[in-house]
């Protein structure tokens, strides 16, 4: 493979959307093949699967929740993020299987070990060589969000309790993988938080 | 739990409805509770998945076809199975997770048991108390399917080489488990087979 794969994890609010548009501008820049995509929901089926656990009324059973994930997560793999990476396209992706371990193994109750077993099934073991994880407390980013104004879905209407649960998930995978994980404080601005990503991917690159 | 769990398999076309429906004429004459239900597509959430799966236009990636399938049985166990099972009533099921491992495991070229291991998480290790599997060979259950008039789904459309891979992965899994299982012929005619089943069943019955 010759693509690199990049994911962008964190707890709703810490400005991923915002960190990956710049940094797919930087790509630009350096005249690098990307394409940037997302889960759940990156492709066809993607979506409907994402329909189905965010905005429908009945509940959806734990584990039948965490299948959907990974449904979506592998089909997204097989059909579109393996295939761009062997052509060499580097992939910048808003999630990918740590979201599922922070949020459905750490953050409810089921087996955070089992649920990245489910994951890695999905996608036959392919990994990012970078997961930039935006950190801040769940109290500074729920506060964050609620100024966008947006409608929030299911998973939003969780409590700050849960996203703290989530957040401390998240480092705990960071801990756990250093060479993979690349950690930024969130209460940096825009621009700081931009420059140390750039900085990290150049070193990816330098290494290819 | 107390009450009974009684699934069907076998390869499309050897008359599973049929002999579901007088299984449930003899429980209605014993005076027993039962529910009688399906996968794929129990529940209403289980509905939205079969859709994805059975009619839509794409290919789905083999691991996100196994994992929707999980993900329906998960659903499907933790809202209906089990809390009918818990309160006494018998569920009579049209397809389970054995239907996952002689497709999806010995069709295709997913590994069985990865895809038995999948199921048994999604259901939390819920086997059924008798597994009746209706046994043909495959070019006779596609003679008979083909009379019934019915489009043909994106499944039903694989070739009958496919069917008889299934049907071989069905008898492993009936000789691996020789308790769980019972085998009828289904050479035989309507009658004689439900004969058996009630029999079987009927045997069960005074075990409870």
């Amino acid at each position: 493979m010759s693509g690199l794969f990049i994911s962008f994890e964190g707890i709703d609010g810490v400005g991923k959307s915002t960190q990956i548009d710049l940094l797919t501008k930087h790509l630009d820049e350096l005249g690098r093949n990307y394409v940037q995509t997302l889960e759940p929901g990156g492709t066809e089926l993607g979506v409907e699967i994402r329909h189905l656990l965010l905005h429908r009324k009945g509940e959806v059973a734990p584990r039948a929740e965490a299948l959907l994930y990974a449904a979506d997560r592998a089909h997204h793999v097989a059909t579109m993020v393996r295939p761009a990476l062997e052509s060499g396209t580097d992939v910048v992706m808003d999630r990918y299987l740590d979201s599922s371990v922070a949020y459905q193994g750490a953050g409810r109750d089921l087996d955070a070990s089992q649920i990245r077993d489910l994951s890695l099934f999905a996608v036959e073991g392919l990994l990012p060589h970078l997961t930039i994880l935006l950190d801040l407390e769940a109290s500074a980013a729920l506060a964050r969000r609620s100024k966008t104004g947006a409608e929030p879905d299911r998973l939003e209407r969780e409590k700050t309790d849960f996203f703290e649960t989530v957040r401390q998930g998240y480092l705990k995978l960071a801990a756990a993988e250093p060479d993979r994980f690349f950690i930024v404080d969130a209460r940096q601005n825009v621009d700081e938080m931009a420059a140390l990503i750039r900085a990290r991917v150049d070193a990816l690159i330098a290494q290819q």
